[in-house]
């Protein structure tokens, strides 16, 4: 049911990285589920987490891992999220880790791997079979493992995902590749998701982490499916310094030319995530403009995306646009004046300052929402402000994936 | 697809208070979709409306006559809800209030008429259609038309709705009628819902208008979001003051009474409301408890109750109780300590302190989630305050009837 989602391309490798795959049978049978991504010594490794105040044990432990620096590995597993598990789930967590960092070498301490869950919430890893697997990944160790690796992540998502960008920065050739896994609960704060970037330039900590923080909020910050947040979303950039730059400390041109790479590769990610909605079958923009601030904005953009009632008018395409006046009124802007606002469907404007616009032809609107892809333009007319989000409708596909998700 | 939605019982007359009904061809030619409900003079009215930026021309007509005092008639509508219909969607409104004014008769001015309208957005009303329907109810206008006019005004309904309720206050027998519509309730923005309940008991005019903001915030608004509501929504009460009691116009037992009787009869529409969600197969009470505040409690309340994937667990009536912790966990609690929270359906006990009960047993939570009607009982851990909301699943129903509301 994913809208538009291109195949996915070549994934380049990155110096100072190596990934391999297993099957640790923990949901799926037929394919690998566990990863197993080892970083060069030396690598800075930066992250951003979900907020929600449940958040899973392993991403607690790889945001503390993460501060007290030099991360050796990334171990991910798909099929449970090792959530709501509590000190089992930490304990579960600390020895796979351990475990993980035994087979890696002796140079590899416990604690410089970072832990990474994705499935069903409340259930015990399966430790043993996963160490199994954690024994069969590692001797596959290999720099052209990034598909794999985007394939053993995924949960409901239809197709793996990744991107990869080759950018100068400084003058010396960097290579950025990252893959992503989600496709439902996707928002803000941040989604249901992971994704891994990773680059071989020379970056310095504190600066790593800031951007990350900045690239998320321009990419996975920005889409929704259907508005929910996980207790496992994580989105973490690894620069293993490879590439031969002088290591970038503060600001300037090196520091945008990477941001801009980093913000490439993320951005086509999320929008991935998006035309990959459980269910989706359309893949919608929503553009809220001429507003007074870009918070508020944003608050439009997000109620609009997630309205559920705009969702099922998307999935039905039918131009019944009283759904989106309904839901830009609910928004919550304080002194939202209704007879300022316009909206338009791609190149057909509906309304013009709160009413019907005299050249409205529904036939017009209906053949653009026929349209798998489409932006919803809105006008708030008050302000110099923008701000885009991307969704999908609301299917019957998504209600039978959610309803069926554990059966 | 409703769920336990009980058969309307008799609906009382209400003394000073007639209705009349009539097809107006708006979107049904198959029944009645005009009401008229007529008020002797002297009648108090007091109404809370949405707070929707969008807010319809009815509306707003009718909340300024309501202000303006000795309103007359209510006339209401389904299948438009003459919204997003600027300066001609007010002169509609204005129009038909005159020619229903026109046909009551000399001592009813078309300011003392209150418009409702319902159902399409942004579509002009067949104004000659509804003046020859006027035409044809006002004739009819009786005591006993509480049935005929709950089946006038639904538009996604599955069937009426309407509550009586005799009481006494201040020792005197006072008759309280309501009806309703609306069962866009799976996620409160989604459908604009009217009420109207009538009473024969004397109320002053600013005591009416407190009783009412009240009652619509225990039993309304306990399914609607707060300020998060639809272009049309609008609860009216009305009081003909022919019961004989002295005039309530402060505080003391007959006014406790009186509320009490207008919240019962309000909070049984509301349920009934909820119990007629759109694709509803599941009647589901929130219960939250062990909050710091009542504000936080309703807050974690809607964002469980509101969160798709959750609707869809219990659609599916999978007891996959880690979408109850990852949307408590989203409500956005301050300092929220997931390790106190604990969570139950029914009997079932699913979690203590944030951990999995010893003695859960998943077959037992299944049980529960089989049944058409069950709590979630969540305890926050922190604090004395409880409050609940009603809500409904979500089914491949609603997305059907919400795809396909305008063809």
């Amino acid at each position: 049911m994913a809208v538009r989602l291109p195949p996915l391309g070549e994934l380049a490798p990155v110096a100072g990285v190596r990934l391999a795959t297993a099957c640790a049978g923990i949901k799926q049978r037929q394919r690998d589920d566990l990863a197993v991504i080892e970083l060069a010594d030396g690598c800075e490794v930066a992250g951003v987490f979900t907020r929600n105040a449940f958040r899973a044990p392993p991403v607690i432990m790889a945001e503390s891992r993460i501060r007290s620096g030099n991360p050796r590995a990334l171990l991910i597993n798909s099929g449970n999220a090792n959530a709501a598990t509590g000190t089992s789930g930490r304990d579960d967590a600390a020895a796979l880790c351990d475990h993980l960092a035994q087979c890696l070498g002796p140079d590899v301490s416990g604690e410089s791997v970072l832990p990474f869950s994705t499935g069903v919430i409340g259930e015990r890893l399966p430790v043993d079979a996963m160490r199994s697997a954690i024994e069969q990944a590692v001797p596959r160790l290999a720099p052209d493992g990034w598909a794999n690796a985007a394939r053993a992540i995924m949960t409901t998502d239809t197709a793996p995902k990744g991107e990869s960008a080759r950018i100068e920065v400084d003058g010396r050739p960097v290579t950025i590749t990252g893959i992503a896994k989600g496709s439902g609960m996707i928002k803000p704060d941040m989604a249901t998701m992971l994704a891994f970037l990773c680059c071989d330039a020379a970056v310095s900590g504190p600066v790593l982490q800031e951007m990350t923080a900045e690239v998320a909020d321009r990419s996975f910050n920005r889409v929704t499916v259907d508005g929910d947040t996980s207790t496992n979303d994580s989105f973490v950039v690894c620069a293993t310094g490879q590439a031969g730059n002088a290591e970038i400390t503060g600001s300037g041109q090196a520091r945008q030319e990477l941001k801009a790479g980093l913000l490439a590769v993320a951005g086509a990610l999320a929008e991935r995530l998006v035309r990959d909605g459980e269910g989706a079958t359309r893949f919608v923009t929503v553009l809220v403009r001429g507003g007074a601030t870009e918070a508020e904005c944003l608050k439009v953009a997000y109620t609009v995306a997630e309205s559920p009632l705009v969702k099922t008018a998307l999935f039905a395409g039918d131009p019944n646009w009283g759904r989106f006046c309904m839901a830009i009124g609910r928004a919550g802007i304080e002194n939202l004046d209704p007879g300022a606002v316009s909206l338009a469907l791609d190149e057909v404007v509906i309304a013009r300052a709160g009413l019907v616009a005299d050249d409205y032809d529904e036939a017009s609107a209906a053949e653009v929402m026929g349209r798998d892809e489409y932006t919803v333009d809105i006008d708030l007319g008050r302000g110099a402000c923008s701000e885009t989000v991307w969704t999908t409708d609301l299917s019957y596909e998504y209600v039978r994936i959610n309803a069926e998700y554990r059966s």
